[in-house]
């Protein structure tokens, strides 16, 4: 039985890396993609509720939304496709989604969404913004095939980073704590006014043994499992055990 | 000293929630609000990079930014308070925000973008649309109080979810998982073309002592600590153990 994979991502259904997703994955199963119509990144786990929504048919099983990726699986699970995906792949994004970075990354949502439905989902981000997709691509159907053979736990996904340039390996990490400056852009525009713009942000990392950062500068593959939980249970013990904070 | 406290939201600078939470929190410290322009619902972890931003100053310490709850942090932190607060207050939201809506909420996004930065950071939600948010702000003070002298780990915030009417108590709880059925709205724009809108979600919830939609159902305030790990632990220490996946 061919297995069918809907297909998502952040940069926009015309950006290299969905392209180069879709075209692997159609040699081990019937893709649909249904990608956001223009650029989404950093829309994080975003739903738009205020307007309507257009479906635009690009051609068979091919179609972009006006929305975020969360839009696109929403719509796709319960208005576009004619019967349930096996699996829902979401990438390849443009640049990586590690740390903290995973909470504002769209591509990572759409695969979150999926296990919203309950169904397994993974997020593909090369670690460079610009270069060849197609061994990344590659990994990624291998992978997707390993996951439909056997599962996932429900409500888990993978977010995957791979590296440019030669794979030393594969280390299953999680995730690790970004040292953030934000860089913004503050200037005045033509009729003007004051405005501000969030720019890119210089990283480096927590030092952190089996973190998704670290597998990444040793030039391994970074598979991170996720679940929407955000509970931080650590401290949810302490704080039953040692019944802190009373009221 | 006096207290330093930023308040941000995700329903709007002139939504009633936030101003009740900031006039009762101008009784236990220095308030600055910096809060989205207009309505940011679901808009969870969002950064707006694809335009620039732009600060309204509305009276002494009030603004608005026409962006999400995370920008108006950010660009809080960066731009427009003078000195760094000592903790960041997100809400009161205009209903809950448990289970697997966390992830989409952008008020919850706002205490966790404070975690980014380093500072302490409280959500708060009523559960109900609207009503006297007055309890509810409240609570936040005394909440924000005692969190201003014990502290919280570094990288927790808390998500604090307020029944309407009288509490019978506070429980530390987890985050529920969401048994949802999407309402999606279809029909036919005044130009003949097809539109869909992503409507409210008839919700349930797994039956899982301990979460936080029991604590609401019992009556309780619930009080969840979150931090913006999302990793799977159990699913990454079982492919640890079994070596489940080799590659």
């Amino acid at each position: 039985m061919t297995a069918k994979i809907l297909v998502t991502n952040d940069d926009g259904y015309f950006s290299d890396g969905i392209a180069a997703l879709a075209e692997m994955l159609e040699t081990i199963g019937e893709v649909t993609v249904v990608a956001p119509s223009s650029e989404q990144s950093a829309t994080a786990h975003s739903l738009t509720l205020a307007r309507p929504l257009r479906v635009r048919k690009i051609s068979e099983r091919r179609y972009s939304v006006d929305g975020t990726p969360t839009d696109c699986v929403t719509l796709a699970l319960t208005k576009i496709l004619p019967e349930r995906p096996d699996i829902v792949i979401s990438g390849i994004n443009h640049g990586a989604n590690l740390g903290d970075d995973v909470t504002y990354s769209g591509t990572v949502a759409g695969a979150l969404e999926a296990s919203i439905f309950k169904l397994p989902g993974i997020a593909v981000s090369l670690t460079a913004r610009d270069g060849d997709f197609r061994p990344a691509a590659e990994f990624a159907a291998d992978l997707t095939l390993r996951v439909l053979r056997e599962g996932l736990p429900e409500g888990t996904v993978l977010n995957v980073n791979i590296p440019v340039g030669p794979v030393l390996g594969v280390r299953f990490t999680h995730q690790g704590v970004k040292i953030a400056r934000v860089s913004i852009v503050d200037g005045i525009d033509p009729r003007g006014k004051q405005y501000y713009w969030i720019g890119e942000q210089q990283v480096s990392w927590k030092q952190d043994p089996g973190s998704d950062y670290e597998a990444i500068a040793e030039g391994m593959v970074s598979i991170t499992p996720l679940r929407t939980d955000m509970t931080d249970y650590r401290t949810l013990d302490d704080i039953r055990n040692r019944n802190g904070f009373s009221f």
